[in-house]
């Protein structure tokens, strides 16, 4: 039972403060959710575990801001926990390579997850919630619980309104992670005003019928027990995740508290002055701490903290000498590493082996796989037999009650929710403990999904989209189904692997480079139909993203190309060949890691003098870095059988030979560069 | 009172064996739902109103199939009811060039929106009943009920875990409209198997948070009453949408119902005969409609809605008699047209006017054309004081038990729902009377709207993205905020009008566009910080898309840039200039309308000899098309002060000049073709 002095109203105070501060000092940013949320920041301190001299230390209770714009409030607690934050630090919050970004950056110290697109703080803390039951049930042993951490977030009116979060709280409650407690400050503001405006739902009763486990507190700005008291009931059911609706003033202390002035702006100089009156500090100064709440948090936050991870050291020690397997196991996956060797696993092929969809051949590698890799979680948004993302004695991820799988299942029905996969994902990964989470649907949903697609690049999550029925090729489902802009969007992204194999040698080294990735998400384009394994590829070439998959002497022209137009550029090199006309076939799985080798190597696959011809049946956005001329598809695609689809649109032998000896043409007496070569 | 006879269980039977029958021909395709539905389809085609001679009559109930890949069902209604498909139609089923594709489009006659992508027929069927409002609203008058027409949506449990379709059916509950009505095929199948595996929350219970009325049929597969009085009591509430939970068997009457075998691949040969011994119909016989189907449906759906449609049209007749100003302007809006000369009161400007961010540019040209534009209703994803998306005068659209406006507003209050935004406005614009819908949102996230951009596009739903803080120009709310990859992944979308205006002229031809536009969705880019009024421009050359500003006699490099660049290139052009380099600039505002300006225009603007330099601070993906170089950003942004962040990454004038001169000097002693030249 936490006691709540003078001392706590001084720290809550002292948070207040110091965020109104940073955001008056910036000229910019959000004092609101800070003023209101402090209350519930200061509580939440008092009952988490966390060493801020180790924020990795894996058995650590996670705070998630989801409501991301308040970071003001965010730094403030970190600062005063003894984080990696000086007072510096906060009075250049959202100045330029700063330690306090305008929004909350994933490699910051104690900080979880980049939040401030709404929806995704909350639904990362349902991944984190997931990792952390697979964790315990993986490792778990009698006298030795390892992990049995919480996951707190803090999230308001917006987040609660995105459909993202929507998705994973749904999740959520079907899974019943019970170590999941959210704190929703319920201030009844958004920018457009009162919420009465557009968000009128029971949010309650919503997520009641989600299975959560809801919770109230009326006065959020000042009952400190009452905050306390809910946090404690939530700790305790162990079989349901729990949202504690608090209400707040937004802007507390402010003279414009409760209204939308104070969500996004700095408060005018006289009324931070008056707040700092009305909370006993100096109007004069700004970014003050007393002492007396420095020594409070170390204390009370930052000493137990340290000492519980000192005895989590000790009983890991105790653990991986009695149980030496899982000790090993788990002590590897903290640091990092992969097992020894885990790529011998990954299939190779020849010719001969047949033509087999990517899809499928991505199967046999998970197959071939799982079980070198136990921090491999995967699952699917409810396309598990069209994916194929699923390895024959795999193990559901579900609550043991359900009779369904357990926590210590490694294969998640993520359900239709791609967008909550792609924020789950996140979170798994962020946890800690080397996770590995894979998700699959079609490629063209993934764009459901693109605003945690584009955190896990920002971030540097290196989660992996199993994305299959990659074209047209996938038929009958028509233009609704079948991608084209799409991974010239992802390609666009910064930090976001691309790879689109044509082969099964080709699926292992995306495949490899997926899992080997510390900080770089992957997205692999596969096929539904069946691609023939291609003459002079392999897992070490692909590995670099793209190289010479057949050579000629003397070529007259080069066709490079992905996936399923590999196979069509060697058949149109046939044809070319009758006619005399030489083809260098190149295959460029992915372009993020082409463009990292040597300028030396590069040019050795795309040269100088010979004109090059991209073959993708998708958008020809983005091709021009690596070929003169593109042939591709910049219209949307069509219903019926995709051979139908795919001679209409001349993606044959025939159309590619043809654009072939167009492009020869168009460079005849000219000499060309390299599109590699750039002017600056 | 409706009364189910015999003739009732044959229609539903013909219904089933139909669908059946094209999945089974095509080989492709999903018969469980069709089967599990046909009772449903029927009961609804029984209380629907429409004329399947005129599938644009503007007061026609409307029915969404939001599980779109059960479209054998809706074509099959649709051929019944005399909707123009032919059984030979329904034999092309899902082959090329057929009109009964794979799932349902636009542009087929009786279907109300192309759907396949889960969850967004629910959320336009929710925009449909705001229009509908809406339009009552604005035009019913006391003896004249212009409009009172329903919207009806099937969906299934797919489309319910869609975070698209919280969010929708969120706004729907706040908004009470009464006349829609949903109709949920719980089958208790996903594709992944039983719901249990993923999907295991309290719908009901849910929807009533949201403030729906919720009903249940327990037998869908045969209660032909208790559906038909589930809709009647639905049709009665005014103040609340309705959800109708109905239990079917999916698949029913295969010898696999009940089973996710039967969603998405055909029946087997033996299943099919004994379906249809077991309906009474021929084993060996398939497409049998018996004429009294054919009768019944004509007698019972199509006569009497023809006669509705007739009476309408008389009384439309009176009202423009005796409302003449109203009754002018519905008719026009039902013509398609805009109302004469309304583009005259879009701005023009000088440069002497200052500078200014096209974000309050757009706000004036708002301001300056709502009263012109009855058709058009607008909105924010609450974020309206950022987006300066509402005129002074708004009344927003809000039931008018709230207090907060009425069903005749004008500006919908959205909540933080961005991808139910894009689906309610591609509903808003699918009702028809012309109806312009625009929503506003940061244009990074626009990206969570990505399944619902993409649909506007490919039906041609001529919707309005208002796309502030586009830019690194945002400052300080950082990376995690500012687009980077965002305009390269919407060009890269066939059909979607990507404007970056420079100026207020160029802002004001954006908006001419995208409300002239009849099938091209726009996406509006819009800046946070003042940019110039610009020398050179005007709306006629920027309304080409593209189009010379600054000419120099010999230029020895077009500089060719959009929004805030365009000015930075003006600067950049003074300092080239003092070096003795002339330097053409060009404004390209909107690639999609430029494309399709003559080759002679286009190669005015962007001629052979010159080397050409793109200047956009986003993503160079796709600008190849247009220049020879391009200068962007390829890397994620940061959080600072936008003129800090700007010089950090060398976006400034001296930046732009030293990488014209070193395109200049890249093609020294080469010529260059325009870029616009292509081999093929």
């Amino acid at each position: 039972m936490v006691e709540y002095t003078d001392i706590d109203r001084l720290a809550i105070s002292t948070i207040r403060l110091l965020a109104v501060d940073a955001v008056s000092k910036a000229n910019s940013g959000h004092p609101g959710a800070p003023l209101g949320m402090a209350p519930a920041a200061h509580v939440l301190l008092r009952h988490m575990r966390m060493n801020p001299k180790n924020p990795d230390w894996i058995n650590r209770d996670r705070f998630v801001l989801s409501n991301g714009h308040a970071c003001a409030l965010l730094y403030s607690m970190l600062h005063l926990t003894g984080y990696d934050f000086s007072i510096e630090d906060l009075k250049q919050f959202r100045q330029l390579n700063s330690k306090t970004p305008g929004h909350p950056e994933f490699e910051l110290p104690g900080v979880e997850v980049t939040t401030g697109p709404l929806g995704q703080g909350i639904s990362n803390a349902v991944g984190m919630a997931i990792a952390q039951a697979n964790l315990a049930a993986t490792y778990n042993k009698p006298g030795f619980t390892l992990s049995d951490s919480y996951t707190y977030s803090f999230l308001g009116d917006g987040c609660l309104q995105e459909g993202v979060s929507s998705e994973a709280c749904s999740l959520a409650g079907h899974l019943q992670l019970g170590n999941l407690i959210a704190i929703y400050d319920d201030n009844k503001i958004t920018i457009d005003g009162d919420t009465d405006v557009s968000f009128t739902e029971d949010v309650l009763k919503r997520y009641e019928a989600y299975g959560w486990e809801v919770l109230t507190v009326e006065n959020g700005n000042e009952d400190l027990d009452a905050i306390s008291k809910a946090i404690e009931k939530a700790q305790q059911s162990k079989d349901k995740p729990t949202l504690i609706k608090m209400s707040t003033v937004i802007g507390f202390g402010s003279l414009h508290a409760g209204s939308h002035a104070v969500h996004g702006a700095p408060l005018k100089a006289d009324d931070v002055k008056q707040l700092k009156k009305k909370f006993g500090f100096d109007p004069e100064q700004s970014f003050v701490v007393p002492q007396e709440v420095y020594d409070f948090y170390q204390k009370n936050v930052a000493e137990p903290g340290a000492k519980l991870n000192a005895q989590w050291d000790k009983l890991f020690e105790e653990y991986q000498q009695k149980h030496q397997q899982l000790g090993q196991d788990l002590a590897r996956r903290l640091s990092g590493k992969l097992p020894e060797n885990w790529c011998s696993k990954l299939p190779t092929y020849a010719p001969k082996d047949g033509a087999i969809a990517t899809r499928k051949l991505s199967e046999i590698t998970l197959e071939n796989i799982y079980a070198e890799l136990p921090e491999l979680i995967g699952g699917s948004a409810d396309l598990t037999p069209s994916n194929l993302t699923r390895w024959k004695e795999a193990v559901d991820f579900q609550p043991p009650s359900s009779g369904l799988g357990d926590y210590s299942g490694r294969y998640i029905r993520y359900g239709i929710r791609e967008h909550g996969m792609g924020a789950i994902m996140n979170g798994i990964s962020a946890f800690g403990a080397n996770y590995k989470p894979f998700g699959g649907t079609f490629l063209n949903f993934v764009s459901y999904a693109a605003g945690a697609v584009r955190l896990a690049a920002l971030s540097g999550h290196p989660v992996i989209w199993v994305a299959t029925h990659d074209s047209i090729g996938l038929g009958e489902d028509g233009p609704t189904h079948q991608p084209i802009e799409t991974l010239a969007h992802f390609r666009a992204i910064p930090n976001l692997g691309v790879w689109r194999p044509a082969d099964g040698n080709e699926v292992s080294a995306a495949y490899k480079s997926a899992l080997e990735s510390k900080h770089t998400p992957h997205i692999i384009a596969l096929s539904r139909q069946n691609l023939p394994q291609l003459e002079g590829s392999s897992v070490e070439k692909a590995l670099k993203g793209g190289y010479v998959l057949q050579d000629v002497a003397n070529p007259d022209i080069v066709l490079v190309a992905t996936g399923s137009e590999v196979s069509l550029c060697v058949e149109a090199a046939k044809i070319l060949k009758d006619k005399h006309v030489n083809a260098r076939i190149v295959s460029l799985p992915d372009t993020l890691t082409f463009d990292k080798q040597s300028e030396e190597y590069k040019l050795s696959v795309l040269p100088d003098r010979i004109p090059i011809l991209s073959v993708e049946v998708l958008s020809t956005a983005g091709w021009s870095k690596y070929a003169h001329q593109s042939f591709g598809l910049n219209r949307f695609g069509a219903s019926g059988k995709a051979a139908d689809v795919f001679k209409m649109l001349d993606f044959v032998p025939e159309g590619v030979a043809s654009r072939a000896e167009k492009t020869i043409a168009f460079y005849k007496g000219r000499e060309v560069d390299s599109p590699l070569r750039t002017a600056f």
